[in-house]
């Protein structure tokens, strides 16, 4: 089986051998207090710093999933006014997360399969935090950064998040324009599921430290604080998903080898195919018209003729791709592109839909 | 090399092959919104229940850790008034944990290595929410199960948080008598950490949806309430760790088979001869004095000589044994006696050190 779903997904190449390596070598065994495990931290924080070009003065915590990442942004950086911009299930996630913690966001919203043309807008005065789902993964968009950077530009004062779940390690992030960044691994790194990475600037760092000193509710364990002490040891609060981390840093490793260059690029090659199969297929149409907002990692595809038989069909060639995202189940299909996915895994793909859907 | 550390531990012996037939059958690629995935949740459940007689009105949770556990159970079961049993860093991370959240706890802290004659206290009126540590891995202590319901008698409508973290699958509770109980994966069953798991019970789930209506901040993607929702339907809200819930699956499916008397019996023996042992010793002592208050399966031993020495001496002959904890890492050394360790395990620990140490 090829797993095209959108996370969890295909497991990039090497992990079977890495987790046959972590359990001769007894990782799952390790105390996260011994300096073993603390070497692992260390080294997984200089891989992540050196693929994805994170400054030293950005924070690495480890959680558990992206969903938590949402919430302890919100707990540690927005008092009240919060702002986001949804057009899918996982925009709007980030919403009511600020809504559960009794924040005050400002919804700026937009239908699903579009975006919006950003540097026209204005987000209200005094807003503390805007949050952006870089790739919404219900709906296969991805925004253009540089539009983010122009529209935040205006407001220098506000901290900007940035939901890069499905889209790292292909997006280019820079980091000076945004101060919250978080992930997980089960997507583009093609992990086990089970670990969320937030990275967090100092401007973000010091909001968290004004709340907590104003008496806010910034949480107990995973406040920005006490996760900035444990990450400068090298450790976290609580016992981590150690295997998960070990993991993490053997398939960054891996990923520099090949080079993250050549990631991106055959990445964009993959999207191009499946998007110049689609545009061109006489049933099944991208879901996503406007190019600029197409993401090149989720690729979120209309079948009029219903998801499920297509679904099944693939299946029974070896090749599991993903349904719509809730009301959108039955009418789409979603094919993640992620690093794990070899060219020849698409072109497969795509002529197992060409013979089976003309 | 056997680990008697504390946790993460030795790995329940069957764990490495689970490892191989999960790789094996793509579980870390499944869906967690997958039928597939649904029915391992189901199974889990179903296993969870069996083993430690959880009565159906009760809901099963998956958390990331023990430390989410105690911020989850915080959040959703105390508007304001907790109490707190602490006797050393664990229960006084649970303390910790409501003054982080904005509570009022009321502290009942004696010195660590002792416990409390708990049917002669009262806890305040008005308590919402008594928080225990069954077993406190800091100082190796136990309370009796026993002594905690006759107390809590007293009180019928405060709830009774119980953090088994250390003790179980070996504690026997009887979940009529609590209202919550938490672990986590890596200690008892020997498993790569990363998973809790919070079991709660009909009045929590009341007591939960009662501040959720009233307005209380019960955080965002872990409410009781939404995470009833999920469970009801073999899900969870975030993407999991699905690897873990599976091996603990596969786990509990043979400790049902190895019986859970069986584990018990074998828990006993082998912490009888880890306490006559050191109770015999010249030099070290076990930390707990009296024997009603030592913990089965964490036992905690004086190293006037230092700790440091005992564990790398213990280590070149390939058993790993954890320092004392916090201020006492110098001055202890800690042995965990879980299911993953033999009795000819424990035996050849006890040799170890009769030769080292005379």
């Amino acid at each position: 089986m090829i797993y095209f779903t959108p996370g969890p997904s295909q497991l990039y190449p090497t992990v079977k051998k890495h987790v046959q390596t972590a359990l001769k070598d007894d990782i799952p065994s390790l105390s996260h207090r011994s300096e073993a495990f603390r070497e692992i931290v260390k080294d997984t924080y200089q891989s992540l710093r050196k693929l994805l070009k994170i400054p030293p003065s950005y924070e690495i915590f480890f959680l558990s999933s992206a969903t938590e990442a949402m919430e302890r942004i919100i707990q540690n950086c927005a008092g009240d006014k919060t702002a986001h911009f949804v057009n899918g299930a996982f925009s709007k996630r980030f919403f009511q997360t600020a809504r559960d913690l009794k924040k005050s966001p400002e919804l700026f919203e937009t239908t699903i399969g579009t975006g919006w043309d950003l540097p026209t807008i204005s987000i209200p005065k005094h807003t503390e935090l805007v949050c952006f789902t870089h790739t919404e993964t219900s709906g296969g968009t991805a925004l253009p950064l540089g539009e983010i950077y122009e529209m935040m530009r205006k407001t220098p004062d506000t901290l900007v998040a940035l939901d890069v779940v499905s889209s790292i390690p292909y997006v280019m992030i820079d980091f000076k324009q945004v101060d919250l960044v978080f992930f997980s691994v089960q997507k583009g790194f093609g992990l086990p599921a089970g670990l969320g990475v937030l990275i967090a600037g100092p401007q973000a760092l010091e909001k968290a430290k004004k709340l907590k000193n104003e008496g806010f509710n910034v949480g107990s364990y995973h406040q920005f604080e006490t996760m900035t002490q444990q990450a400068k040891k090298f450790q976290t609060i609580e016992t981590p998903n150690v295997l998960g981390i070990y993991l993490l840093n053997a398939v960054l490793h891996d990923m520099l080898n090949a080079s993250i260059q050549t990631i991106r690029k055959q990445t964009e090659q993959k999207a191009t195919l499946l998007y110049n199969f689609f545009d061109e297929h006489p049933q099944m149409q991208p879901f996503v018209t406007d190019t600029k907002y197409r993401s090149q990692t989720v690729i979120v595809i209309q079948t009029p003729q219903g998801s499920a038989s297509v679904v099944a069909k693939l299946k029974q060639a070896g090749l599991v791709v993903g349904s719509g995202y809730g009301t959108l189940k039955e009418r789409q299909i979603r094919i993640a592109n992620f690093p794990a996915h070899s060219i020849s895994d698409m072109k497969r793909l795509v002529s197992q839909i060409s013979k089976t859907y003309r």
